[in-house]
This record gives structure tokens, sequence and C-alpha cells, in this order.
């Protein structure tokens, strides 16, 4: 019996990762959850899945959630420190890290140093403190098995491999809901264009992420750190079809590629099950062949937000956070409509063009730069809101 | 140092693989090799790599080939006996069967008693004899690895996986050089039409056999024995690009492929390399994305070959030597011109079904069955000829 605690499981990654649990309780059992805000759905999976512990953002939420289930001998916490005795309980073998954003960072690393393997779907964290994380988790003995769909395919594809063996990694990337789009029209994107993704159904964050490209430009990054590859072996080929979700490219000249239909249940399943695969029903095979893939590779020029991955690599330090922060915060604004689709990425760079970079070799500095490019996000931002 | 033995080392598969090793001098040195006819280029074949022992079909040819080379230190036998020595050689660590048809049988059998690994690229050892020779290398603890691109992609994608996990094996089709001809223009098809294959430079025999596409029945046989699947979880998809070359579906729903562009260089470098893999030169590199990859389900109306594949497994025992000798003898007829196009696969149909099974327990009865299905096949043959 494998003992899950979720971090972040009121989300679309901790909901689906519960679905699965579900479906195979001989083989895994829920220790602890931690959620933000949704008390209303966090209060239904406890009732489901009897964790021993749980931690909710807000103290207020976990004092009306402690009266509500006084029956449940359920340990009920909250804030930071709350998610962080969640990730380091010791029932646990597995955290499931997919909190969105920063939020995820502190209790991510608590997991690491507690000696839980880690099923990582909040790339955030690995973006803005990667050199961390893996020299903790290289430290303490434990894998960090992703969860992104790209990367549980280089994982899968890498899986064994020595990595003298390894040519280059190629990510693939849809292109999101405007690929065929003409430039001109991509000032007139809506927040509610920008959410109809043509292949994935993830949440709100990582769609206008898949829209803009930068969901891809923080995959360069997270594949970096997850498998100590040099950003110049690290390439992006378009696929509209979202059916190879990433390659690896050998030094004899194969290629392994993993390939599903787009759903997350797959690479959960598998993160949550690695070195073992679970049987997934009839939905998820490939009852007929593909059809049509097409490849080519993603021209700079026309996805700017490639470029920022690897320029924020090769400046290095707090660097990769600060886009990541300035990424989050265009976003947020961009959704509730004050700022315009294509000035996200033109907001991301005008922050890192400001920004003076530290080593980035302690997580306060490292918050401390997310602070910073949030204030000069929204300082540039409130000039571009009419 | 790694030991290797080449049967066929004249042949399309040997030559190659002679040309990778010539690239590696400090991995690899050639302990013997077993030719058949071409006495020139196996002569010169053993000045370049100097080999301990090699092998020669006939006896005037062994004779003539020892006072040509009478300076030189090498032993030189004759006949399946001497090839059968060359592939027991005690200082080779890799037999390569690379052999055409039954001529490899014994060989092969011979490096698998002597505890050699063994890299097959001769699939019609597995198709008649799979079962003994399976037996035989568990026996012997050897590993039998595919040269085949189709089972060396299944072979890396396998690579550790436990049975379990495995749904099904998909082999990739390129469909050969009349997948869009009409099929009453079949009837027409020349061996010069024929031996023009859109995908890959092969040997005569293998050519033709994709052109009817029982290559691929073969290969469902082949695949059968290597990986251990029962035949209802192999299936076919036409894939025209040749670039996809085999996949494997897992029960979670996750698809591992092997890709490249194609050229047997690539199996046979990882198949003589394994566990490891050579640096290939640059020219097997995807330099640039794969354009467009199609794929369908192959449609066993439109090519009964692949229906004789699951008929001679179920039927099992000496079924399926029987329909690879057929085979044999109406490729041979085709070529010289005295068998139409068509026709090939109504002759091993007829023999087949002509034939009583026997258990195929014994080499004997193999070779008796493969005996009385040439025998067999000429008669059948002689009554199409003009």
């Amino acid at each position: 019996m494998k003992g899950i605690s979720i971090l972040g499981s009121t989300g679309s990654i901790g909901k689906q990762t519960l679905d699965i649990i579900s479906r195979f309780p001989e083989r895994f059992c829920i220790v602890g959850l931690a959620a933000g805000k949704n008390i209303t759905l966090l209060k239904e999976q406890i009732l489901n899945f009897k964790p021993e512990i749980v931690s909710i953002k807000d103290k207020d939420d976990a004092i009306k959630l402690s009266k509500e289930l006084k029956s449940e001998s359920v340990e009920i916490l909250w804030g930071e420190k709350g998610a962080e005795v969640v990730a380091s309980h010791t029932k646990a073998d597995l955290v499931v890290s997919a909190m969105v954003g920063v939020s995820g960072l502190k209790p991510t690393l608590s997991a690491i140093k507690s000696r839980k393997n880690v099923a990582l779907a909040n790339k955030e964290v690995l973006v803005m403190a990667g050199s961390i994380l893996t020299l903790e988790a290289l430290k303490n003995g434990i894998s960090l098995i992703p969860v992104d769909s790209e990367h549980s395919a280089l994982f899968q594809a890498l899986r064994n491999s020595k990595k003298e063996f390894v040519k280059r990694l190629i990510l693939t990337a849809s292109g999101g809901p405007f690929l065929n789009l003409p430039k001109e029209k991509l000032a007139d994107v809506t927040p509610e264009m920008a959410l109809k993704h043509p292949t994935w159904h993830m949440g709100r964050k990582i769609t206008i992420d898949s829209a803009t490209l930068i969901n891809k430009a923080l995959e360069i990054i997270e594949a970096r750190w997850l498998f100590g590859i040099e950003p110049k072996y690290i390439s992006v080929w378009i696929h509209p079809q979202s059916i190879v979700h990433s390659m690896v490219e050998f030094i004899d000249g194969s290629i392994i590629a993993q390939m599903s239909i787009p759903d997350m249940r797959i690479p959960i399943s598998y993160a949550i099950s690695y070195p073992d695969r679970l049987p997934m029903d009839g939905n998820y095979n490939m009852s007929r062949a593909f059809g049509e893939l097409s490849f080519e590779d993603a021209d700079r020029g026309k996805f700017p937000a490639l470029s920022l991955a690897y320029d924020a690599l090769e400046e290095g330090g707090t660097m990769p956070a600060v886009m990541n922060a300035a990424n989050e915060m265009a976003v947020q604004h961009f959704l509730k409509g004050g700022l315009k689709f294509l000035n996200i990425i033109t907001v991301v760079k005008q922050v890192m063009d400001l920004h003076k970079t530290l080593t980035g070799d302690s997580l306060d500095e490292i918050l401390e730069s997310d602070n910073w490019a949030r204030r000069t996000a929204e300082s540039i931002i409130s000039g571009y809101e009419n």
C-alpha cells in the first residue's frame, strides 16, 4: 500500500489524482491533503478518502472545517506551515506536488527533505529553484517524477538510459489555440478565446500559458533541471495533434517517443505508480491508428516566449524565477481583462530586462526576486491598462 | 573489447555490420565470418578484419581461399558444419545471425548452445523454430537481440518493462511500393517494380517480401517469439514514411515508439552495442522535424499476407515453417520471372492448406516440413508457369 499526500488536492491535477486513486483502493491510501480556498470540495475529499491530516490556506477556513468535521479523526492545519506538515507526514511514501505557482515551493522542499518521492506537477517550483530542489533530491536519494505530460514522456523515454547516450530532448508543443491565427489578429484575443485549448483540458493559468507558448518556455527550464541536460540540447517541435508528448534523440540516431491520447490521467497514473503501470480503462487505449501526425521545428522568431527560456537559463541565478513571477502577474491581469494578450510576453520580457540577477543559491534570494518581479510587473502592467 | 562473429558476412546486413565495426576498432574485434558464395568479398573481409576463423558454403571455394590466403593465419572451413564452428568459437561474445533463410538455423542454434548472445537478423529461423530457439536461449541465459528495425524498435520500447504492463505490440509497415496501386494493376507487377522499395534499401528477398507484405507476416511471428506475446496482442499499422519503426502500447494507455530515419545501420548498431549506444555520425540525426507522419490500421482483407501469420500461429507446430518455405520458393520463382506477383501469396496459402501439421518439437520435424513445403510449392508453381 503506497501512502500518498497531495498538495493542491482541489485543483485540476489534484482532482484527477484522487479520481485515479479511488479506482485502486488496494494500492494507494491518502495520507494527507493540502488545498487553497475550496473548502466545500476539500470537505468532500476528506469524507471520501479519510486522510490523517489536511491543511487549508486560511486559518478561518481551517476553524470552520474543524467544526464541521468534529466527528472525523482528521488533523486540520492551515497556511504554508500546514502544507509543509502535510508534505512531510511520516506515513506518506509519495507527495504529489500540484499547488499552483510559488505557494508550492516550500511544501515541495519539505517533502524532499523528509525523503519523500515527489510527483511534480507544479513546474514553477523547478523553474524558480531547480538548482536547489534537484540538489536536495540528490542528497536525500529521492526521485522527482514528472507529472507534466511532456516531462513524463521524456522520463519514460529516458528510463534507465545513461546520460552519455542522449543527444537531445525534443519537447513537443501543440502550438496552442492560435497557431494558425495571423499575428495581427492576436491583438484582439480575449480570455474566453485563449481558454479554449485545442487538445488539452487543463487549469486556467496553464491554458493561457499554452496560448502564449510561455508554458513551453517553463517546460524547457523544467526539463533542464529534471534531466540535467544543457539548454542547447533541448529542442521544441510544434505538433498540433498532441499525441507525441515528447521525445529523446540518442547518439545513434534513435528517437524514443511517448504517445497517448491527450489526457492528464495517463501521466498522473504513471507518476503515482512508477516504476509500475496501472491498468487504465478502455477510453485510454488507441483503439484505432493515429491518422496524421505533423511536426515542425518551432520558430523562435514566431514564438518569442521560447527565447525567454533560453535567455533566462543562460543568465541563470534568479532570472528564471523572475520570468515565472512576471508571467503569473501578467496572466492574472489578462484573465481579469486588464491586459491585452500580446502584452503578456512583452511584460515578462520588460521585467526580465530590468532585473539585476542574483545567484539564486538561497530560497530567500529567490523569493525576494519573485516578489520584486511581481511588484515590477504590476507597475508595468498599470501603464498598459486603461 | 567485444568479440563478434558474423554469419552471412557478405550479405546486406553482414556488410553493414562490418562497416559499423570498422568505425569502432577500440570496441569490437571480428572473431569469425561465415559466407555463402561471394569468395571475392569474403577474401577482402578477411584481409581487412583478420578473423581467427571463417567458413564458406562450398568445399571447393574453401580450398581455393586457403591457397590464396596461405600467408594469413586464418582457419578456413566450409559448409553448415563450418558455419556452426564459426558460431561457437570460444572468443566470440556476440554472434550476428544474418544468413538468409533456413541455412542460418543450425548455426544460430549452435551459437545459442555455446552461450553466445545473438544479434538476430535472420527472422526466418525464429519463424521456423521460434519455440526451440527461445527455449534454448532461456536455458543458456543468453539474449536474442533483434536486428530487424521493427523488432529493434519493440526491444528498445519494451526495455526493462515487465510483460504484465504490456497491452499490445504495434508493428508498423510501410505498405511497400504498391500500397496505392489499384488491385487490378498488381497482376502486372514485374520483379524490377517490386525491387524498388519506397523507404528501405535491403536485400532482394526481403524487398519482395515487403511488397507482398508477407515480410510483416513473418515479423508478427518473429515478435510473438522474441517477446513472448500472444498473436492477438500484436497489431499492424500501415505507416508509409517508415519513421516510426514500431510501438508498444502499455496498459495505462501510454505508447512508447522508436523512430529514426530508415537506415538499417541504426538497429544494427544497437544490436551490437546493446545495452550501450554507439555515436553514429551526423547523417543519422533528425536535424529537422519529421514533417507529416500517417498511420492507419492494416486491413487484413486488403493485405491477405497478414492473415497467414495469424493462421500459421493459431495452427502452430510446423505451420509457420511451411509458410516461410513456401514463400521462399515462390519469391525465387517470381524473381526468375516464372511466377506472377499476385500468385506468390496464393502459392503460400495453397501449400499451407495442404500441410498436415506436426508438433515441431524437433529440428528434424521442422526441416522435414520445410523440405515438404519446398517440394509442394515447386509442384504448385510449375502449374502456374507457362
